[in-house]
């Protein structure tokens, strides 16, 4: 799912979403209660035709956005009391106001609260903080009215494989429509992340949608889906490309580089999307000049990159040929030093997403 | 003509363009030689591959931003000297050069260099302005080499009839392809403006075509058809339209305006533009939260409601109603209030286009 915080991907038509391969899309609950508020949202017909996207769209809950955007958050097991990052106004969350506005927004796919904290942190903050989330993924259950809405629970827990567990066990005896894996992909290792799925995904029932919140670069997707993760959301598509990073089988390319100054070739000469009509020299340009077209053209190479990456994913794993798939990629992508500079880059700048990433 | 000043319409695709209604832009020397540099875009397959539009595209010299952006200009016969707006770096625009950046670009239609001089000024500076811009228009038609190329002159002389019509009979004389008015909408009133269109149309032939630069607001535009003008550019569709200000036939919207949070109407239902698929609410909501889509969609509104008002135009003229057409038009618009503060506005903020507006 590209990320369209505020009921707009950034700087991209429904119809250039549609055309790029886009089915489902988020958007963000504590941005849009904030502005222009979920009443405006409602009166205007619903977040489908507010943002005229008629495909799926799942809401965050607002949860990790809290703890990572606003000021002054104080948390009890009522809910969470927080100022609004844009006007410092007084706001409070809880578990049943999370589900009352993700109704009014009318996602198709609504998340219960969270509570999300920092890593690294000590066992007992992360346990009371799996155990609140347990308690107000139980009362967003009991909240939640809207027959057309599904509603998932959220796996918390840190990397702590024992707190995962328990915490997916008794979310499963809630009986969620589906489950997220949260509080990953905000600054631990890769190793640790699969560490971290191996230990949860096995828990969460195989009918149900597993989702990985706020992930990733390519190469974590693909180890994820390795693990049984089938949903993902993440800003790197657009936020890369309005940064001039334009992703690739090869690994990604910076197109601010003068090196490109003068490359008549396209970012992918196999890429359909409307960027690669372009020259890497025109795409260097409209950076190097601030031009907005720069930013919208590598976008949409970027989210065009991401959704053949996952329809080629799921036409592997159909003709059981995921493992070689995999592999091949991954040998493409093996530029470590651009990889290492850039997840440190994104896990630096959380929030607009789920989650980090 | 749209403007698209450094080989871009800001934020628009071309297939966007062309949807509009778009069949001519309008790229600028000035900018596009500092740049990415004529030598960059020439390497790149020239303006048309370089920016994947394949209709056909206006270069202006150059003049009227070396004498409204750049610092510490200097004239001479031989030509302007003047330090970049972006690095500071010293550079010179003479006739021969302006010709020769246009050739490299490959635009279809080429601007002479020419003296622009601020309004009000002296009759001495600005017949000066008029000789050297005569002198200059004969050195680059002695230039000018690429037969694929038109080569357009283009008329000064301030608001002075005697020096306009002087101006436009030598430039006839020198026998262009298309004739350009010139040292326009720089603040002048709309009658100032309409009189020295009724001196100088006159003058040229029919059979070129006949074009005022950097003009303007719809009723210019038609004000200016009605007195034998064939020809506009101005980036009043695209900035308006990233100001959130939308074009209609009842006069503009501003959709900044609180009015809008929940009206759930378009901005015009009887536009096919992408903007109109969507709320006033909506629109307004991009806007006051910094989303790159509002500016997107009003220009896209703009644009098209641009091209629509010249197609309209096109065929009132055609079927001999033009009179009554240009009526009706002029009455949907009288909003005089709106009117005087976006003119006044506009007029401040030069250089982009080609000229002011």
């Amino acid at each position: 799912m590209p990320v369209g915080t505020l009921a707009a991907v950034k700087g991209i038509l429904p119809e250039q979403l549609r055309r790029a391969g886009v089915r489902m899309l988020l958007a963000n609950t504590y941005h849009l209660t904030l502005r222009p508020g979920e009443s405006v949202v409602a009166e205007l017909g619903g977040l489908h035709r507010f943002m005229d996207w008629s495909g799926p769209i799942l809401t965050d809950s607002g949860g990790f956005q809290v703890f990572s955007l606003s000021r002054m958050t104080r948390v009890t097991d009522h809910g969470v009391t927080f100022r609004s990052h844009i006007d410092g106004r007084a706001l409070e969350l809880t578990p049943e106001r999370a589900v009352e506005i993700q109704e009014a927004l009318g996602s198709d796919v609504a998340m219960v609260l969270d509570h999300v904290v920092e890593l690294p942190n000590t066992h007992g903050h992360i346990t009371e903080a799996v155990e609140r989330t347990l308690r107000w993924a139980e009362r967003s259950r009991n909240a939640h009215r809207c027959p057309r809405q599904a509603l998932f629970g959220i796996v918390q827990g840190g990397l702590d494989p024992e707190l995962r567990i328990r915490c997916a066990e008794r979310l499963v005896e809630l009986d969620f429509c589906g489950y997220a894996v949260g509080g990953l992909s905000v600054g631990e290792s890769a190793d640790e992340m699969a560490r971290t799925l191996e230990v949860t995904v096995p828990v969460l029932p195989e009918d149900r949608p597993r989702y990985l919140m706020g992930v990733g670069r390519p190469e974590d997707l693909l180890e994820a889906v390795s693990r049984g993760i089938d949903l993902f959301d993440c800003v790197m598509p657009t936020r890369n490309g309005r940064n001039a990073m334009a992703f690739t089988d090869v690994g990604p390319l910076r197109l601010r580089n003068r090196q490109f100054q003068r490359d008549p070739r396209p970012i992918d000469a196999d890429c359909p999307c409307p960027a690669c009509r372009y020259s890497r020299g025109y795409l260097r340009h409209l950076f190097m000049a601030g031009e907005m077209l720069g930013p919208i053209l590598l976008s949409l190479h970027n989210l065009t990159y991401y959704q053949r990456l996952m329809a080629e994913t799921r036409a592997a794993i159909e003709q059981s040929r995921y493992p070689e798939f995999h592999r091949l990629k991954r040998h493409g992508w093996r530029t470590p030093a651009e990889d290492r500079a850039n997840r440190s880059h994104d896990a630096n700048r959380l929030g607009e997403g789920s989650r980090g990433a």
